[in-house]
């Protein structure tokens, strides 16, 4: 049986899987194989040949094309991760090293890209077009599918709403900016800000990591600080879906993601307001639903771009 | 010889002209015919039916297919005009229409999506992708073109950027709500607002008309009045192009309307700020020209489309 292999390099963990080249729907009895992501590219080349070459002998077939999806930014032609931070690659041609060892075609796309052609294709997405796929997790990530195909923007940027910045005064972001949608938004800065507020107000020991599955218990319970922060939260997350509505006109928005799927009444309350910011045509007709593949969504984009691939070569 | 008809049915006037179905750039000597855009469909489509065999004899050839571009909302598909505010229209069905008098095929396109393909194609945007063309005049319109194509969304709304809610507590627009983009950063909005801060000023005789043109040339000369509403309408522009910017991730943004030509130092000022409100990628990668092709872009887009869809039939 000819077979598909897929890769999600995470910052912290790889998963690897195959599927038979010809697979329509994202069964997820196959087994999956999970892995701390090496340091170096060589390390992972080697790990991945590994993993790849035991599900190939346990599923009785041979891998003639692979996809992977690692985090960006990254230039999917030619094949080459231009910088990881977690990692401190830069300029890795991580396609090249893996077509080397493999000696098959591999097909390298950005993890939000490769996360919403997943969800737009076998998932959550399924039939709706356009489909913005929007990761609230420690960041923002989010990906838009037109037609099927990944709208890459110019610069390999299109769908970037996390770093749109919406207050200027606000706290520093990763990406040199104040104020991104992410920084109010998602996890990372809804910690930092809840830390900085209790730890301000005495009521919280600094030293104590503080999660945002706790800030959005604590808003849940009344504490006024963490309901301030949940409500700027709500209120940047509905920039981001009223932008992604006013120039897209998504069918479907799918929301994955620890806090976009762990927190449905913060993504309900964002899409509300989002809703009152745009042309009702749009507005009205818009779904805003929750991500069905988990984290295995990166995993079947991968996959869908190798198949698509090996068919239009084959 | 073989030509396409092209067609712009504006608010008050309608354009015609005709090109060699085979053209490939914009060649501005072939004659246009313009009249007021008549009130009723049946006397537009035998205005249109005159002018497009006048035009045809004098070019020597026979039409072909005809593209045209008029205000939506509209299906494009089965070629209805949904809603024609400046007619009064609901539901016609202009292709139909034409085609039935015309013996010819007819597109309909929406004219802020025919603008956005005819300086894509033929003007401003040439060579770049993707290229998104914003019109700035009494309000703001928008059209998004990726791989040569026109993005039209799920409820034909891509695009609408001109009506994202930046200030829920503004001037009510037009569409229904208060304070979108173009109530500050577009000719009408800037009009009212400068004419209600005047005469509450007691500086202007209410009855005068106010022109756009009179505020930003009272903002250079340092009425701080006028200075305020332009600075309001940059940012409120600067807005709409970051929010192209983080969403799509254009290669180049071509402004058009009376205001986006006419008013060079006000767009710039807003690219820079829009420039600042997103990663930095893609706001340094970004170009920001003026249009090319003048009134004349809805009849250029309505003939590439109507020409593409020749050629694929043929």
């Amino acid at each position: 049986m000819d077979l598909v292999g897929a890769i999600d390099v995470g910052a912290s963990k790889t998963l690897v899987t195959v599927r038979p080249v010809a697979f329509s729907g994202w069964e997820p009895h196959f087994p999956t194989v999970r892995f701390p992501t090496p340091s170096t590219p060589n390390a992972l080349v080697r790990a991945l040949d590994a993993s790849l070459a035991r599900l190939a002998t346990k599923a009785g077939g041979r891998i003639v094309v692979v996809g992977c999806g690692t985090p960006g930014p990254l230039d999917p032609d030619r094949g080459v991760i231009i910088h990881s931070p977690n990692q401190g690659w830069r300029d890795v041609p991580l396609g090249a090293l893996l077509e080397e060892r493999l000696r098959v075609p591999v097909r390298l796309e950005d993890d939000a890209n490769a996360g919403a052609l997943g969800e737009a294709t076998l998932g959550a997405g399924r039939g709706a077009d356009p489909v913005v796929f929007v990761t609230v997790s420690s960041g923002i990530g989010s990906g838009i599918i037109v037609g099927g195909r990944v709208l890459r923007g110019a610069h390999a940027s299109a769908g970037e709403i996390g770093h749109l910045v919406v207050d200027p005064a606000g706290i520093r972001c990763g990406c040199g900016r104040r104020g991104c949608v992410e920084t109010l938004a998602a996890g990372r800065g809804i910690e930092r800000r809840a830390l900085a507020a209790w730890s301000r107000a005495g009521a919280h020991r600094t030293p104590t990591p503080v999660t945002a599955k706790e800030v959005f218990r604590a808003a849940r319970a009344g504490d006024p600080v963490a309901r301030r922060i949940v409500d700027d939260g709500a209120d940047a997350l509905a920039w981001a879906f009223a932008v992604v509505v006013a120039t897209i006109d998504p069918e479907r928005i799918v929301v994955g993601g620890a806090v976009g799927v762990g927190q449905r009444g913060y993504v309900r309350r964002a899409a509300r307001r989002a809703r009152r910011r745009c042309l009702l045509g749009s507005a009205a007709g818009l779904q805003v639903v929750p991500a069905a593949l988990g984290r295995e969504c990166v995993l079947a984009g991968a996959a869908v771009t190798a198949a698509r691939g090996y068919e239009a070569a084959g």
